[in-house]
């Protein structure tokens, strides 16, 4: 039985503590928070202890943490966690500043811990069958990828203010996924964004509605289309184009209900956000990171986003943020 | 050049009418209706003479008829067409009575002129897909067949008195379906019908909605349900449930267009009625009586519903009428 | 928090288990089995008690119990419960004889506790979400009910010969949808089956594949196809036609993955079995039952099957095996 | 009756020729194509003349011409049909060079000729459902376009070299599709392609895969993706995001047909061609030139591409190709 960590008891905390509670491997063993009274109610909910961040990091009994807090502290923690030879799943982004991101990364390499970011996306049933079916080869050399990501409405502008721009904060996910589906790193970024959503975005010096293109030496290309607005539900839709086929991941709704009636055909909307559409990749993926403590996985690890890969994707979305101000592509 | 004449110039005649003029092989040479009126002026555009129906049938020149005149013509028309040794494609039903529908094969048989019914719904590009799947053997013993017809609106009260009823009117082109889909004969069958759309339907004696049950000696059982009203459009579709597999039949609609908006996503109704849903099958049901009178057909007659086949399907109305009164499974 | 003690360790009990697990208001206290090692194992793994029959119902801190143990057990436990004043989730059938049957719902009624059925299909949120849709009016009287309801493989041959056959075993539930959705009861019942799927069926007196007519004193028609086989997946389906429009709920599947190549687009098989297509069903049911216990529920039970319903199908079932056998409709 | 000379008796100008045939206010009067057999076969089967390009400009019974020849006769076909104040339906492109396709347009606009080019996607129903239904504003403001479009297999390498490459040969209809949707002049122009399906493409200078995006004044962003190559049939689909929702249209196919086995739901590939996918779009396109010269139409023209709009298109190609060498973003 893993004894594991949390750090942060927040909206993503509380479903890590969830999916801990469905486990018969794993259990929560403390919550961190620096709102006590969030940190209590959430332990006491699954029976674990509440700590500060040093009483934790003095917990022998601990053999992995996971990082829910706010990015500020990721830095912080992982160094920690790293010093003190505990597996670490993070929540993305691992920092908004590259060079402190690498520094993470190199902590946990040079103490051999595991560092893991949380790209839930990469647990979502579709887009693993996706990736696999591409992997596998069936469909032949890929081509184009084409990744669709329209968040149901805009964030807080002061949510704006501190989240590093869209590209680091929103596209990081396709980023993410483009990279895990190439199995290439980009060689080309291309950006163009504007802000036709909230006025108060614009205000905050970020964009609200982006497309980007990805280059590869391969010569396959990559298409992301990002906007904070979609009335139909959260868009998560991604194809892969190659030679032979097309593989493609649609989005998904809470019934499978049509109505007729004389204006058409009815269907539901795409689920309403992340907290629905990724409820199973969070459980997947806080399996695959048990699975990697505990000395189960292979060498790709389950598939989680190693935090070598989340540097990559850090400096796509820097890259992007070059290119949309210079019109030009660019080198990540 | 086939040389045709058309007796009736209404909605049914109009559409063979146009559809000749599109062969290369075959040319509408006459046009006979009881209105004279109609006849020039489908005549006229199409350039072919009108005649009455004794000229017609003294005409050396021609080939074949097509006959798409009322019911109560179509023993007189279909005797004297094969008296003159005349191709004969003739619309449902060859007579609401049984009796005269077998004299009328009868006739033909003696002749030895090839006569069909124009069940266009074999043509219809989907259900002859799902035909030839089936029947290739891909998908194993058919168990279970399923057939959903309903009409947009119910029909006057008038055309409900002299249209011998929604079996032998509507439900006579399911009940073909079912008998070209199984490729054997039921041996019972069941039905029963309300009166839910219409109370005028109810006034003249019918039914406007029918449930009807099929059994055969194979054990394969069919379900067929019957409606005149559907508020979504035109609704004809089927499902072969088979030992490996299900082939089905979706309905068709205008355009592949998706709305989606915060209420979800609106595709389009079903097409409207049987001259949008049919309008491939009629032509190619033209092209298929065509070839057999050129001699270019094989033994299935590209498919045409054969005289006989036609009597089978009369034959399974009135046992649906019989079950109706009866309560009980009855004999086709 | 609810005391719950559950009667049966096999696979529907360890559903139940878990799902009670998933509960912040309600407790498994005991597991009850006739094979001890079955009771521990799940009692353990949840951390409840292992009892016997005697034991349990002699327990005062109980508040309910769930029966999932075979179905010749189920009136001696639903006595016993309605005698301890518990209210009762009985899985379905409440037994094959309609007598017994009756006699567990009149114990109950005496008793004043609640009996309910787990026919969890009123829980599954496509069904639901038609069902309301039609109940709230919007699309009109309802004109006519299709489900289409087919088994992935047919059960070993020593399970059909206890099951009570196909109507009382597997039709049952399509026969409380029919009654949940049309929301009175049939008047008549038409029958047929034939053994398509396994000899062995038919050798213990069975079928395995059938088609059912309903109808009903307001002309509302309904029709279920069953069968023991379907290639594809659990195919479970429902479609309700009303006067201005249908209400439809197709099957799910594992992920919403579309492969397009030269052959066509595929997309996945429709999920395997109940444990899957039922998952979120099972889950709701036992929070409507539990908000019931806890006096939180309204006049319908949030839904729940009553046994007076239970008795209602049962009737159906066995007019069904009637009707098969007389070839004509039958009065349930 | 309108007379209207056809030029090129190749692939599009039988197909003009058939719809002319289908049209009851306009007829082929006449067919000019440098191979006198292709023109005589053409001119035959429809009851037309065959003229020398000398002879068709002096017939003074002419109203329109389709100019289906090769693009080098383009310019000097326009210009001899301008100066006989015929109107004109020139297929696309008008000219390879912008120059003298910019000439085209001013000789037509200083004769007062209506010029329109066959970008016939513009009446594909599904498109202009789309287009209708964004115009009309039920969704919002235009936020993002996606336009998907990929042939099924790539062209000889003959014909690449002399297409004028594959911005100007195949994106142009998606550039068009983009101007029509859009509503507004991109201001921006991005490109990147590769060569993937055929090295021979690479050989002759051009690129087979390719991925644009267009940015405009008001913050609306387009992005296109083609390919020469495409497994499951022609890919032909768009999608517009708004405010409010989002209109898509998706591919046709030959039949509604799916197939249900243990692999999966096999539904058809999208229709192999534009000849297939494009059928009603030639007829529809076909209807509103002649609806045009008539004096019909409104002073949208019924959607038809004027000559000054193809040049937009053209500069968007243009853009497109400079944009791909330079790796910046280009003003058309």
């Amino acid at each position: 039985m893993l004894n594991v960590c949390l750090f942060g008891a927040g909206r993503i905390g509380r479903i890590h503590a969830a999916n801990l509670a469905g486990r018969p491997d794993a259990r929560l063993a403390a919550v961190v928070d620096i709102n006590p009274q969030a940190a209590r109610s959430l332990a006491e909910a699954h029976g674990a202890a509440t700590r500060t961040v040093d009483e934790a990091f003095a917990d022998a009994t601990l053999d992995a943490v996971i990082i829910a807090s706010s990015t500020d502290t990721h830095h912080e923690l992982v160094s920690a966690a790293a010093d003190r030879g505990l597996a670490i799943l993070c929540e993305k982004p691992l920092d908004l500043d590259l060079e402190r991101a690498q520094a993470s990364v190199d902590v946990a390499a040079s103490a051999g811990v595991p560092l893991f970011l949380g790209f839930n996306r990469r647990f979502d049933p579709s887009f693993r069958r996706v990736h696999d079916t591409v992997r596998q080869g069936g469909l032949g050399k890929i081509e184009v990828i084409s990744i669709t990501s329209r968040d149901p409405a805009p964030p807080p502008a002061d949510y704006v203010a501190r989240s590093g721009g869209l590209f680091r904060d929103m596209m990081i996910h396709d980023l993410d996924m483009a990279l895990w589906m190439l199995g290439e790193l980009p060689t080309g970024v291309f950006a163009t964004g504007s802000c036709l959503v909230d006025p108060a975005i614009g205000e905050a010096g970020d964009v609200d509605t982006a497309t980007v293109v990805l280059t590869s030496a391969t010569g396959a290309q990559c298409q992301i289309t990002n906007s904070r607005r979609c009335a139909y539900g959260y868009d998560q839709r991604l194809e892969v184009f190659c030679a032979d086929g097309v593989a493609r991941a649609d989005n998904d709704s809470e019934t499978r209900t049509v109505l007729g009636t004389a204006g058409g055909f009815l269907s539901e909307p795409a689920l309403p956000f992340f907290l629905e559409r990724y409820e199973q990749a969070y459980r997947r993926q806080l399996g695959a990171f048990i699975d990697v403590v505990r000395g189960q996985s292979g060498a790709d690890h389950g598939g989680l986003a190693t935090g070598q890969e989340a540097l990559l994707s850090l400096r796509l979305a820097a890259a992007a943020e070059r290119s949309m101000a210079s019109g030009r592509i660019e080198s990540p």
